[in-house]
């Protein structure tokens, strides 16, 4: 059965406990990483957690995901998103993968900071894979053999700055911006029968209460087990690491289709930027000041249940 | 006075020392990254270490800067750089950002491993320059005061799988494969006198005792100072972090003009990406098994001599 763990401050203290009903199972210890409370509790020794419990109410949530994990991403993983970035879903024929800065987590309720030099703010919901072991050399992942290597699944938003992301061609500035990572609020984590479900997560996400994002993880076009087997042929990943699985159609993000983009490569560089910025003017859905973004992941069943985050957008101080 | 350190292993032990005239003066007490050497140990300490010497021959290199630091580079810095990778340096007015996984840090002297499934394997001197502080909120860094946040200079070298990195668009798998950052051998801590030379240290690079690339940092477009200064309104930097400044021309790389390149758009995008590879078939400059490659770092006074990086190219194992 899936637990559902939260890190938070509580009377001043980061603890991490399992939620159910609205309250908080305290976990005995002090873990100062994702990685330090994965090797610690099994969620075989969660599922059978007794004590005292607290109210949510009580409590401020942190990113289950710490800042010392790594913070990969695969791009373009969704066919109609590939599309709306303006590829074309038959001919990408690979997987992905950049990285964001991890000083870009944030607790699933907080704030996202508009830099003032940014114009094209836009969303991402994703789906987050939490690691449960090292890989330091090549592996083969499969279906059957990726309980062994995934501990649990997260909301991940990758907020992104499009004007300098797809301009500047290397994704990871303008994804890496303070605030651009809420994480969280809920780690859960699968035993082995859980893991069919992680195909069929539903993913919404609303702006301003308007649905903008709605599909669901059998659209994956690269799923967990290649993508593992893929990167650990690469480099090395470690407990804890956070794999966010790319984001399904909806985003504010607007780019010509190939064939369009051919016939507008005539112009010169600066004058081809000028028209993606232009079209990305008349886009009304990227997020403006006091816009609210929820995201929610949840099974069909409900026995997975990512949680809520909500995000309101704000300026960034002068 | 610029101080060469070295990180090494001694009888089994890792440990830090101070180098000059090939021997070693271990530097007391026990530091388990790059943050905490650099944090116990600024240069005028070191200036003053005394103690028994060890000679250089008895130890093994390890790389000054450890896995747990991030490894932040800079694309296309050089003009004639961009050039042979296809860019216009007077039309690309950014600042190009992307990560390498730190997990292909390995010592100055490593064999490189070349993936069985990468065809064209390329080499990047770089200069990387340590970081000497925190940066957790944005700040203006300039000349008069870089050397407040920057501690010293390493050699690096931006290994990529080039049929990886271009055709897949994100640079980070192509640049990440275990092996592909030597750093080293020695970090270089920099007293503040000692900033100016940054701008004129010589980068030279053989492949089997020919020169491949051959150019100083005064070729550098964005500087250091203007650099730190963008990247700490984007994301959080931290003692002992890696910024690897780019690459000068002289790479196996070679991709058409832009005018070439809009000639060429109107192919579809397989067939765009045949015509790739099959221009980097007619590079002999291409890295093969059993190449030897060097890297030097020097100031033209020689009080900076980031010393000799040698890779041996292997097959990656069956």
């Amino acid at each position: 059965m899936a637990v559902h763990v939260l890190h938070y401050l509580h009377q001043g203290r980061a603890q991490w406990g399992v939620v159910a009903d609205n309250a908080i199972t305290p976990v005995p210890g002090e873990f100062r990483s994702t990685a330090e409370f994965i090797e610690v509790n099994p969620v075989e020794r969660l599922l059978v957690l007794d004590g005292p419990r607290i109210p949510e109410s009580e409590v401020q949530w942190l990113s289950p995901v710490t800042a010392n994990q790594q913070f990969i991403c695969q791009g373009a993983n969704y066919r109609q998103h590939m599309i709306e970035s303006g590829m074309d879903p038959d001919v990408k024929k690979f997987n992905m993968i950049f990285t964001k800065a991890t000083s870009c987590i944030v607790p699933a309720n907080s704030h996202v900071v508009k830099p003032n030099a940014v114009r094209f703010l836009d969303y991402e919901i994703e789906l987050g894979l939490v690691l449960k072991r090292d890989i330091t050399s090549r592996v083969t992942v499969t279906d059957e053999n990726l309980h062994e290597y995934v501990a649990g699944a997260v909301i991940v938003n990758d907020y992104s700055a499009r004007d300098i992301q797809i301009p500047q061609m290397q994704f990871y500035k303008g994804k890496s911006y303070r605030t651009f990572g809420p994480v969280g609020p809920y780690l859960c984590l699968l035993e082995k029968r859980d893991f069919p479900k992680l195909k069929e997560l539903a993913l919404t996400l609303t702006v301003n209460g308007t649905v903008r994002q709605n599909d669901t993880t059998a659209g994956l076009v690269y799923g967990p087990a290649e993508t593992l087997t893929e990167l650990s042929g690469v480099q090395d990943l470690h407990t804890g690491d956070l794999l966010a699985t790319g984001t399904p159609s909806g985003c504010a993000l607007s780019i010509p289709s190939p064939e369009k983009q051919r016939a507008a490569a005539q112009l010169p560089e600066a004058e081809k930027w000028r028209h993606f910025l232009k079209m990305q003017e008349d886009r009304p859905q990227y997020l403006q000041p006091g816009d609210v973004v929820e995201a929610q992941i949840v099974s069909y069943d409900r026995s997975i249940n990512l949680g809520v985050q909500q995000n309101v957008i704000v300026e960034e101080a002068a």
